[in-house]
């Protein structure tokens, strides 16, 4: 029983899901709930329709494509991972995991595999924390760890709720509902983009990941006293921008000081109000985000940012709030699964190492419903989150075989 | 011949036109040629012709109501202001200049004056560079101090040109005919709210302007490495953010290296891209506004601000472009029609002081085209270009009183 990728075919459907954006191509942008998102998520169920797979929906839009085993009662395996895409983005990040399980179901089916548990294909809401500001927002619930109330009370830059947005959208139900029932699935394995370079640099086929790095988002909000740019001398100023800039170095500054490569801090958003050249500014929003595979080594950097922001608070005389929006612990991989994804390299001669996922992923949440594993194929220079980000259609076909290979035997166990 | 002036009127008037703003009160936003701007200036229209003013506009929409004189062969005295508004900014900034000219112009008339030479009222089209990046934009034209091919080359950020712009709000014709004739102006004189603290703290009525400080604004765009927050480890980053902040703590240390209380140097503006929590910055746009009143000083300050941020980008590897928009020279005022304010003040037992101005005024290009100064009267604690900008309605009114008795004498010589 040979499995075979149609390799041509995934490539093509990548680069159609890929056209699918709120921008034209090659820059991908499709954020939860909105149009984009709304047009891919048909093409996808209409491709999963097209494989005979049975789609369930949630009341947040996490997608379940199930092709049903040949002992139905059994829980299932589960695979998938997300289409939703930040601002400016990329065509494989999250989109590799969804149709590339989909081409490792369509192996199976081509084989004559008749699998004895189900195999379900997921699509994961939000995985990106573009609208509401928490990533993961389809996996965190479906785990339990976002409450329903926190949930509810979402809201995005412009002030649209959660609620509304997805009954927008059209899914509609409560948010507790969500949450799957610990051994809903026999084992979880994602597909992923590495997002960084060493799959490549060593010319290897396939990353198992053995750690998953969780991030924390720190929320800094500065209010400092606007006034004239030319009116209020230097002495008398509060500016916000100004605490936000040096906040921002410290963010750098602390990441580099553990030593550890692994630790890295970002300032991905600094909004400045009234944002006008000739008005010192008043108010600064930042949204900081600091991660290693190490969570205590994490929290003290955070700790350190924290305290580091509050003596330039009060040095410049501005008032700061901040909030740690989430600090979830990194994850260990189960190391049942990990096996199997071993055994399925050399079943289908994949050369292999094991790694650590810097970025976060949905798998970070699955893993404490289901055991759990992710497999990485290359990505060119390690880029990702950008408009260039690339892997060759050959890369993700070996990626969905040793994937098909794995959901086979997992099928089995 | 006593001059009065109907203080409640001009208190409700001010009031009113605070009123048309993008935002509900207390918050004034009216940008240029938006919908806001446009039912200002109806507003305004609306009372000059009913003071029996003749309007006339030009291609940009700066509008020149003429209160005609018994000799109108003669050069018009003006007096005017703006009525544009940063986004959240407050009711008396322009505002004053513009209602406070018209209510003087009501008074000289209840008291049966009629003038020599007539007396005109300039509403001037931008004056805050909120939507072209170009402050005084309708005086710079009448002043012949912004060709017409960069007038028409002017984009806003989303993009639509100037020309587009003005076209919709109603304003055709050539750029180029927008300029005044030397002398078209016997003299002209601003009524201004302060925007700095002096005349409160000293308890004074009225500051004559002797001269005015004029910014210089500089743009930097920053190009580093986009990439994911979490996969690109600290020491291969290229962030365009962090250059950014270390360019704008630079502003703030050059300001302040002068040892000249009258250096002030500001970053109102900083964009990140893409913007997102778990992206690392690739861009940032910053705008820089340096301003004092001495040009060679203001110019050093502005060389070394370019100097440092030269070697910031060597240092962190990102690609750096700079342009400098506008840097013109601090304006001197008219020593006549200084007396003449001075009289005027004396006439109407308004205590006052001669000052300089260091906030940027229409009046700056005025003086390139006619014998100017400024009126300045006491605003709350020196704030401006904020909801809580305040002079108090008598402080207005005595505002307005001493430019009647002005203006009434400029008119006679």
């Amino acid at each position: 029983m040979k499995l075979e990728i149609d390799q041509e075919r995934l490539a093509r459907e990548l680069d159609e899901l890929g056209g699918i954006s709120a921008e034209p191509a090659p820059v991908v942008t499709r954020v939860v709930y909105t149009e984009a998102d709304r047009r891919a998520r048909e093409y996808v169920k209409n491709l999963c329709a097209g494989a005979g797979l049975t789609i369930r929906e949630d009341a947040v839009g996490n997608t379940f494509a199930r092709w049903t085993g040949s002992k139905p009662e059994l829980a299932p395996v589960g695979t998938g991972s997300h289409i939703d895409a930040i601002p400016n983005a990329g065509r494989f990040d999250g989109t590799v995991g969804v149709l590339g399980g989909l081409a490792a179901i369509r192996a199976l089916q081509r084989a004559g595999v008749r699998p004895r548990r189900s195999i379900e294909l997921l699509i994961f809401t939000s995985e990106e924390p573009t609208r509401f500001g928490i990533g993961c927002f389809g996996s965190r619930l479906l785990a339990g760890r976002l409450s329903a109330s926190a949930g509810d009370s979402l809201k995005d830059p412009e002030g649209e709720s959660l609620n509304e947005a997805r009954s927008s959208a059209g899914f509609a139900g409560e948010l507790a509902d969500v949450r799957l029932p610990q051994g809903y699935y026999s084992a979880f394995v994602e597909l992923h983009i590495e997002q960084g370079p060493i799959l490549e640099q060593r010319n290897l086929d396939i990353g198992i990941v053995t750690a998953i790095a969780a991030p924390a988002t720190l929320r800094i909000d500065i209010e400092g006293e606007g006034g004239h740019a030319g009116a209020v001398l230097m002495p008398w100023r509060r500016d916000a921008f100004l605490a936000a800039a040096e906040i921002a170095l410290v963010v750098e500054t602390s990441a580099k000081s553990t030593g550890a490569p692994d630790t890295v801090g970002t300032t991905g958003v600094c909004d400045i109000f009234p944002r006008a050249v000739n008005s010192i500014p008043s108010r600064a929003h930042m949204e900081i985000d600091v991660r290693d595979i190490d969570g205590t080594r994490r929290d003290a950097v955070l700790a350190q940012i924290e305290r580091e922001a509050v003596q330039i608070a009060a040095r410049r005389d501005v008032k700061l709030s901040r909030e740690v929006l989430n600090a979830d612990p990194p994850a260990i991989c189960d190391p049942g699964v990990i096996e199997v994804l071993d055994e399925a390299c050399g079943a289908q001669g994949a050369t292999h190492e094991f790694m650590i996922s810097r970025a976060y992923h949905d798998s970070l949440f699955m893993s404490l419903v289901a055991p759990t594993s992710m497999l990485f194929i290359p990505c060119r220079g390690g880029v990702s989150h950008r408009p260039d980000e690339y892997s060759s259609p050959g890369a993700v076909a070996r990626g969905a075989l040793v994937l098909a290979e794995a959901l086979r035997r997992l099928a089995e166990r």
